[in-house]
């Protein structure tokens, strides 16, 4: 597998198949891990990072989940690629910022990967379609059970995995739900929950990560404690957390439905005819009316387009997927064109 | 033939055929004729009225081209009926406002009409689709024979024919084409088009007639002056100044389809887009994405339907229109909703 072999293909978490997909895209859950007695990689030397490299690799070949992993130096990849495996949410700016030493490697429908001397030695990630925290976490969990037999983890019995950064230490687990909130967001009550969950001591993000605005209604919920709970209930924690705003989203939608009807199905509709029939559009105003046409399908006013196509089409359209898709250099502008063209496309089947 | 005979056809000034149908829409003589000793209508008193009712409706009777005519009194109409009856540009609000002794007639496929004891007795409408002015003034030449047969009208050898307004005395015509401009405004060179028209005293107006805006970048040219000239010299004038007009809209089509192909095409796709998909829509934005597909449709970008099913939903998306063919009263809401199921219907077939 090549990263070009990855262009036609999009990872499993975004088949919009797992549990409550009308809400939640996917589920995700990052462990940080180090190797024992080797600086962490803000500290490390050239040797260490190869030898932390070479000691992951190894693992990765004798692992029975990763085997068929592709493992990529950072140092190999071009600027497009590295953009490419961002826009994927397979690797972090930071990584692909760095250079010797570092890698990336990602499983078949991208649902491991690992970033190889990031913040930490290991930043695994392990991601589902749907509402799938404990499912994710089971891969998850094997992935580790693997990885620690051929690499010696830095573990201390009273604070549990080391790591760069001390808000990782303890289980070193965080695990992230991305949820399209669009009726939280038009009810104007977003805000409200979002002081919540900050209130309970959970992060909420963008759909493209740490620092990211909240675009297209998706927000990403995650844990910030990782010390002093296990990992099953850092989780169970998330999980509850999620549950409740589910519902209070599938209250909202209920409102707009009764309230609002023909409004609704008006903005729906037309975001769908547009989508399908512009021929330049800028990635915020496609996110926008992606965000109308997913909730559209849960609604039951879009019958023709499956939910997978639409998940998909948020990763597609970003810059260095559309030149991957062309196979070339595209400007702003022809950028703007060729957008326009593949979500016709997409759409019309 | 009854009114409500006409709500599932329209006029063939709408059908498209015609020369330059691709810029205009419709080609219009207007005739006005007194009866000769009888008061203006203004001045004239009920059995003045009356009398010019019956000869008026006599003479129609004894016409050949205007026997299956329907005649129809301003008292027997109700609300609904005379606005939808202006909609359809075979009457004026004031004529619609007017009562006892007044009436409208009209011919099938509404190439003919006339109303009856408006400001003058006799308003007579010839109506033919595309640039057919001499087409037009044939027919209407023909009318005006037929009738004068069996109504003496007011002449004098100086003057000419005798009108309410003394602007209309001499011929009694007017000629009025209505242009499609959409390029012309988009490049804003439509107000130097219109200065130099009202220069060389012709009248510029919207689409739904005098003192409307114009709207859907539709404005009908015509004459001012009746007096002193043949009609033929008018109509000729009329001609040379509109073929003008077409050569500057053309030229402005092409200097956008070379400058801003892309731009054009994704702006022309998007109305269809949304005509296509949208729930709720008001008149002035359907005007205006109307326009663009009547654009669409010239430049090859639109291929899937016709000039004329767009020209006559300028005219049936209007609100009387919609309450006829619903079969009852709409609120503006429901109008909205309507409006936007009978464009979606239309465009798919």
């Amino acid at each position: 597998m090549r990263i070009d072999d990855l262009i036609n293909n999009t990872g499993e978490w975004l088949k919009g198949t797992g549990p409550q997909s009308h809400i939640v895209m996917s589920s995700r859950i990052r462990l940080a891990r180090n190797v024992s007695k080797v600086p962490f990689p803000s500290r490390a030397n050239k040797k260490d990072l190869t030898a932390v490299y070479d000691s992951v690799k190894s693992a990765i070949e004798k692992s029975g989940y990763l085997k068929d992993s592709v493992v990529l130096r950072i140092n190999d990849l071009d600027n497009l690629d590295k953009q490419f495996l961002i826009e994927r949410h397979l690797m972090s700016h930071d990584h692909a910022a760095s250079g010797e030493g570092r890698a990336i490697a990602f499983s078949k429908e991208e649902i491991l990967s690992i970033m190889i001397n990031e913040e930490d030695h290991l930043r695994v990630q392990a991601m589902q379609s749907g509402f799938n925290l404990f499912e994710t976490w089971k891969i998850m969990d094997t992935i580790d059970n693997e990885l620690s037999k051929n690499i010696n983890f830095a573990y201390d019995d009273q604070w549990g995995y080391l790591t760069a950064c001390p808000t990782n230490t303890g289980t070193g687990i965080r695990g992230s739900v991305m949820l399209h909130l669009p009726a939280l967001v038009m009810t104007k009550q977003i805000n409200k929950v979002l002081e919540a969950i900050a209130k309970l001591s959970f992060a909420s993000r963008g759909f493209y990560g740490e620092g990211t605005q909240a675009i297209g209604n998706f927000f990403q919920i995650s844990n910030q404690v990782s010390l002093g709970h296990s990992e099953e209930d850092i989780l169970q924690n998330i999980n509850g957390l999620v549950r409740q705003v589910i519902e209070q989203e599938e209250q909202a939608r209920q409102t707009l439905l009764v309230q609002n009807k023909a409004v609704l199905e008006d903005k729906i509709c037309r975001s769908y005819g547009v989508l399908r029939n512009a021929h330049i559009i800028s990635s915020q105003e496609t996110v926008d009316l992606l965000s109308m046409v997913r909730l559209g399908i849960d609604s039951g006013v879009i019958k023709d387009v499956d939910t997978q196509a639409i998940n998909e089409l948020f990763i597609m359209i970003q810059p260095a997927h559309l030149q991957k898709i062309e196979g070339k250099k595209l400007s702003a502008t022809e950028r703007d064109a060729k957008r326009a063209s593949l979500i016709r496309e997409k759409l019309e089947k």
